[in-house]
């Protein structure tokens, strides 16, 4: 919720010049994107989004995000569309930083999904990992299983401080996944931070997917079991299985799960959850006091990692019977 | 710059079902505005611009800006223009701040104006003046001659604090102002904050006004006295006098200057002057370390201050010869 680089307009128009999408009518700085500047920029043609990314964004890996985004708009998967300047090239420079437009996507995200929009989640989600097929570049899991127990050492002496006993729950819990992670799952491009935020609608209709600075190549159901975590659980910590059933059931109605797929969902949600409980509880610890963003209390995944422990099949994520 | 209230996604779709628009396609909060906060709306008719009042903005005061950009469009004054809705008014309610709908004006504003800027600013100001005759609602000027001895009386003690000596540079200039301020000048509806981030260009092009939140019934030239300031010096702090000229040319276009408002202008610009560097003092010494917005430094309006107590005539801000 910044901007972070303040372009000025001749800089702008000279940018906007080179893509030959008309004449610049307006820009705006939007309050969204915590870790990049984002303006709304009108043309003669139309809206686009200009993505200026600032320094937490490794710039080695925009070529994977934007050629991923391109992609993944070839194939039929509704997404923010690099636009290629006069030169054919979908990242630029401005102001000293890059930068690329995209084209804007209507919608926006929904603040208190119901099942029906987490059935069109499950489909959206199946269709980008279709659509991500034959997309030749690769990007390794950075917040994978080998990623955490490094991320959980450089706040492992402080995390009792953020909840009592927090520190061997997360030790436990990396000394059990690191023995039952499931192996050899089909694999892909996953999206890895589907959360609803990073989900359009329009009314009821799903419009659009954004966001795809976490994408990289990792087993597919570990995407579903993020997806569960993100869209499934209420507000006091339950889980409503009648949410988990239409996600999965959107999902197998594009691309059905294998039988391993299944069995190791219980295992996926429960990394998926130590993934998302890792990131928030380094940065509780790791925030200044003084940001603008808040960092998202670690509480609420303690408890789904500790619902996920108690599951011991797909069943009680509502796929109760493959042949309904 | 900042978003100070977030509105879902329910409430927004019923407020904007409200105005016969469309259906509600994106809305994204923008990181403009230090007082309000705004959002870009895109329906399926069009571009938007929501604005919801903070507490800073007196609400009693939301019937006249409103209604005065309503009179000015009206009167061909290209400004964002209030939609009303289907009971009929221009100001309602979200998440329980008072909130309206505006037209979205194309355009972005100018960082480093020309002389040809300077021009067409001069030209739109008389247009607004023009524009703004028999607009029915009055608003008295909170920050004309007589408030600024009452607001300067807040931080007194601590004007030499900020710049040395600043405590006599205001007294003698309240002194000054209040013994020769001029009376019986041509009234009307001016717009009293038009600096370079209130008046929107496509490419050469003004494309229109915004911002008419410190509008008041004042002079009409007093506003000239705030563009020259705000217009016609360099950042080196000299008065560039061609801008003046294409200034003040511009307006005459328009509206020609009695030859009181001419005899009359080193003194309006040293009030306008005295203005701004009282505001921006108090807001030096009254801005928290640790706010979004760092506070401007009065500095820059001693320096415009000093240069328009040795003025004596128009002809040093541009106008020799009316004849021209």
């Amino acid at each position: 919720m910044a901007v972070y680089t303040e372009v000025s307009d001749a800089e702008l128009a000279s940018f906007i010049a080179s893509y030959g999408l008309g004449e610049l009518l307006s820009f705006k700085g939007i309050a969204e994107g915590v870790e990049n500047t984002n303006y709304i920029v009108h043309t003669s043609t139309g809206p686009f989004i200009l993505t200026i990314y600032e320094k937490r964004v490794e710039v080695s890996d925009l070529p994977f995000y934007l050629g991923l985004m391109e992609h993944l708009a070839e194939n039929g998967v509704t997404c923010p569309t690099p636009v290629r300047n006069a030169e054919g090239e979908n990242l630029s420079q401005l102001s000293g930083r890059p930068a690329a437009l995209v084209t804007f996507l209507e919608g926006f995200w929904v603040r208190q999904p119901t099942a029906a929009h987490c059935g069109h989640v499950g489909r959206a989600l199946a269709e980008m990992h279709r659509g991500g097929e034959g997309f030749a570049i690769r990007r390794a899991n950075a917040l994978g299983l080998n990623g955490w127990r490094p991320l959980y050492d450089k706040f492992a002496p402080d995390a009792n401080g953020i909840v009592p006993d927090l520190a061997p729950l997360i030790e436990g819990e990396l000394d059990y996944l690191e023995a039952n992670w499931p192996r050899g799952l089909p694999e892909g491009v996953i999206h890895a931070d589907l959360f609803p935020d990073n989900v359009f609608f329009i009314g009821d209709e799903l419009s659009g997917l954004i966001d795809f600075y976490f994408a990289c190549n990792d087993a597919l159901a570990y995407d579903i079991a993020v997806c569960l975590n993100a869209w499934c659980f209420e507000k006091d910590g339950a889980f409503n299985i009648t949410k988990g059933r239409a996600l999965l059931r959107g999902y197998e109605s594009v691309r059905p799960l294998t039988d391993a797929e299944r069995t190791a969902m219980p295992t996926l949600a429960r990394g998926a959850a130590t993934r998302f409980l890792l990131t928030r509880a380094y940065d509780w610890l790791n925030t200044p006091k003084d940001a603008l963003v808040s960092p998202k209390n670690p509480m609420e995944y303690v408890r789904k990692l500790r619902f996920h422990q108690g599951v011991s099949s797909i069943a009680e994520y509502g796929l109760g019977d493959s042949a309904q």
